[in-house]
This record gives structure tokens, sequence and C-alpha cells, in this order.
């Protein structure tokens, strides 16, 4: 359970964090965040995380709402004071609180800041990836930008909603010439039958997952051959294995597409050899030796 | 000034107006509201803003956080506790509050309702009006479903923003196929040669404006020609008027498409008609008058 929350400069207590209605997250989606696995109290890949939040930032003209070094600090802070050891650290940056108005605050309205830290249980994530997941594919209507890794999220909970009502786990955008974008809240990866392992390259229709790059780290480590292109249904629904990436599942496994089961709809090899492998090419942070100010 | 907002149940000082941080407005854009004019003490077509808002709450699954008579009697409390004469209601409602997760709350959360008046000095609109404004086109980058008055507003902030910053007070959406679809915060039209007024009929690229929908009913009344169907940029500039409609400016002429003069580059004949003659079918709810109970 959530106990404190950090809040524009405040740890507050859990029921008392709130922000203004007037945040520009709250009234125009006008707000980025991170996600952050932490492992046995450590941060995963904070180094990705800080520069892709400062990427999102950037394109969006918002400031960093403080320094690199103490926004980690605040991170490390949230997971400790929550007393989290396995679990999540959510971060989000939004273009701060002023008058509503389509156009950005005359005044350089100060950034609005939220951490937040969850424990999540490894065994129920591991039970999870011994199962592997469904999916159920679905037309892509998000907006041009999903490179930006914003809170414009209403498509993929619609998505997500959608694909729990088939009794799938995870959505898969589709575009409109027939190949998969990525997940909901995930990349989206298959294993071919020669086995090149292929995922759709970054371009602005999909997030730049930390995990995703990490990954490809662990492939090239491995020798295993990639090739980064987009894939269809039909291409996920005869391929070797499939996967999908996100910083707190990292690899996992997925069994089936629209009801069509991959291989013999269980785990495939090389997923679970890089699930397995994931963590050691990750970068690792620990927490608990972390010496902050007093 | 807002002195006064209404957050889930209370009325709350401007300055401690908030809502928590994992309400899904603000994690995830899950969230829909409408804005309702206040001219002369009365909210002008609060009928079809009632309408929408239910229309857009149920393509989402969110209930009506109270009935649509309770909603009308806090609107209009909200507008006498800010003594707000001429103006604008902001109504906001969100799927409610949940640890965050794509998926809808597992146990139905209160749906999350925020409502604030703002005053509005109507010779500053008038003055603006008498003037025309300029718009500027760029791509939209937008998601599919713009027919519903979600908060998934970042591509319009962002486009009305670089709108500004080449001089421009609106900016106007263009689809794939080259035609106008929307303004960033209102409905586009133009006025033809041949005395047509044109705009774009309705499907899920464009919001189904309530003061598009009042303006049609003025056109018929008038007896002046309407084709629903789209326009270009080049047919915007070569029109002999353009406007654009949204509950706050109600009709707007527009003078300047991408920096080329619409006609003699002043407000339209038949647009100064139009924007004369709305409040004549509009429906009018005085909120002086209301008799709310004690």
């Amino acid at each position: 359970m959530t106990r404190i929350v950090y809040v524009n400069g405040r740890y507050l207590p859990y029921a008392e964090a709130g922000i203004h209605i007037e945040d520009r997250g709250f009234q125009f989606g006008d707000s980025v965040y991170e996600v952050c696995e932490i492992k046995d109290g450590a941060l995963i890949d904070v180094t990705r995380h800080c520069a892709r939040l400062q990427r999102s930032l950037g394109e969006l003209s918002i400031p960093m709402p403080m320094t690199e070094a103490a926004l980690r600090h605040v991170m490390k802070q949230v997971a400790r004071r929550n007393r989290v050891h396995n679990g999540l650290v959510y971060l989000q940056v939004t273009r701060g609180q002023a008058p509503r108005d389509f156009l950005f605050p005359a005044t350089a309205a100060e950034p609005g800041l939220v951490i937040l830290a969850r424990a999540i249980d490894p065994a129920k994530v591991a039970a999870k990836a011994g199962q592997g997941i469904a999916v159920r594919s679905t037309p892509d209507t998000r907006w041009a930008r999903c490179d930006l890794k914003t809170v414009m999220l209403l498509p993929a909970a619609l998505a997500k909603e959608k694909a729990r009502q088939s009794g799938a786990q995870e959505a898969w955008f589709v575009d409109e010439m027939g190949y998969v974008t990525e997940g909901a809240s995930s990349n989206a990866w298959i294993v071919r039958a020669d086995g090149y392992v292929l995922t759709r390259p970054l371009d602005h229709r999909i997030l730049g997952g930390v995990t995703r790059t990490t990954l490809l780290d662990v492939l090239k480590s491995l020798q295993v051959p990639v090739e980064q292109r987009g894939f269809t249904i039909a291409e996920a629904q005869s391929a070797k294995e499939a996967f999908v990436t996100s910083a707190s599942a990292t690899v996992m496994p997925v069994v089936s597409v629209d009801g069509h089961a991959i291989a013999d709809g269980r785990p495939g090899a090389l997923t679970v050899r890089l699930r397995k492998k994931f963590h050691e090419l990750a970068e690792i942070t620990p927490i608990e030796r972390f010496l902050g100010p007093a």
C-alpha cells in the first residue's frame, strides 16, 4: 500500500495527496510520466528513464521540475518511505497550474511533480510469466505522438479494458497497414521460425521503451539476431514465440493472440531465457545504500 | 476571478480546490468536460450541454455523477457563488479515483466532479469579434474519437500554442485528405461565394459543438443554405467569409487563414449577422431567478 506521496515539494500522506483542479495534467493531458521498476531494493535502469523523461519534457517545452540528481533522490526517498523493496516508482510531471487556457501559461508556471511508489509481489508476476498472457488486437486510435510518454492514455485504457472483457491481459494496437504498433502499456515482440526476433522500429507511433532498449542489449549480448520491422497479427499468430516488454513486467510471454495459440500455447524458450537474463544487463541503482542529506 | 469551486460534493475556496493524484482524469485522461456560456445571468444551451455530457459519459461507460437536475443546480450555484454574470461554467467528470491501473476500477469508483465558473468581459470578446481572428492550419494529430469531449487535449494545446507563435488566435486541424476537421477549441465554417455556408458533417473526427447545433438552427431560421461537407484550406482562403463557433465565443469571425486574408480581411456581413442573431435562438436558462434548496 502506498503511504506517502511526493507532491510539489512535500511528502504527503496518501489520502491527502492532491493536485489543483487547474493543474494542466488534469484539464489538458499536458503531462508526462515514467514508471521505473524497483527490484530487490534497487531502481532498474533509472538513467534511461531520466533520459526519456528529459526527452518527453523537451519536446513539449516543459522544464525539468528539478535536477536529475534531485529527482533520483526523491524517487529513492519515496521508495524508502513506502518500504517498497519490489515494485515500482511512478513519476508524473505536468506543465503546472494556471487558469484554464489552451495556450501555455504566459508567466512560466512551476512544473508539477508527483512521485509515488507501490509494492508488487514478485511471486505474482513470476506466476503470471509462468503462464503467459493472452493478447487481443485493436485498431490503433491514438494520437500521432505516442513516442512521447504523455498521460494521453484514454485509448490505451479503453483498449486494455476491452481486451479484459474478452479474457486477454494486454491489447496490441494495429495500424492502418495491418502492422502491430505496440501494446497498450508495453512494446510488442515476436520470435520468427528462423530464430529472428522482430519488433517495430522506433517512430512517432510507438514509445521507445526503456525495457525495449535494454532487451536489445541483452539480445546483442546473446548474439540473437534481431530485425526491427513491423509485423502483422497473422505473423504473430504463426510465430515461434511472442512476448511484451514493460518496466513493471520486464519480459512477459504472450501465449495467444486473438484467441489463436502461439506455437504450443506455452511461454517460449527464448522468452523465458530473456526474462531470466534481463537484470544482468539492466542498470541497478541501490536505494538502501543511498545516503541522502539529513 | 474564481473564488469557489465545486469538487466532489463540496464548495471549496479556489486555492484548496484539489483532486487526488490518483484520479483517473489526472493519470489517464479518463475524463470528459463541458463549457457552458453564461450570458446576462443565464446559462446558454444548458440542455444541449447536458445531453452531450451524457453521450460522452455513456460512450466511455462512466456513470453520471448526479442527476441532470442536480447538475444544473450545482452549475447555477457555482455561477452565483462566484458572481459570474457573463462568462462560463466549466464542468469536468472523471471516472474517479483508484490505484493506478489501465483497467477500469473493479469496484465502481465514484465519478469525480469538478465545476468552476469564471467571468469574461463581454466588451473584450466583442472587441475581438469586431476585429476577427487569424487562423493557422496544422495536421490533425489527434486520436480517433474527437466526437467525445474528453480531456485528451494536449494536441489541441500544442496546436493553439504553435498558432500563437505565428500570430494567430486559433488553429485549424487538417486531415490526411486535406480537409479541415475543426479548430483546436471550435468548429470551423466558411461562406462560399454562392452564399452557401459550409461546415464538416459530424463524424468521429470532430466534436458535435453545441454552438454548432444552435447555429444550424439559426441558419435554418434565416433560410441561409447550408452544405455539411469538408472544405480545404484553399477553399477557405478563397471564401467570402469564414468563422468559428464555440460556447465561449459563440460566432467568431475569421479574417485570415495561414496569413492569407479572407475577402477584404474584415469580418463578413453574414458572420456579423449570425453573431447578433445567435442568442435569439439559443436556450436561455436564468441563474438568478432559480430558487435552490436552502
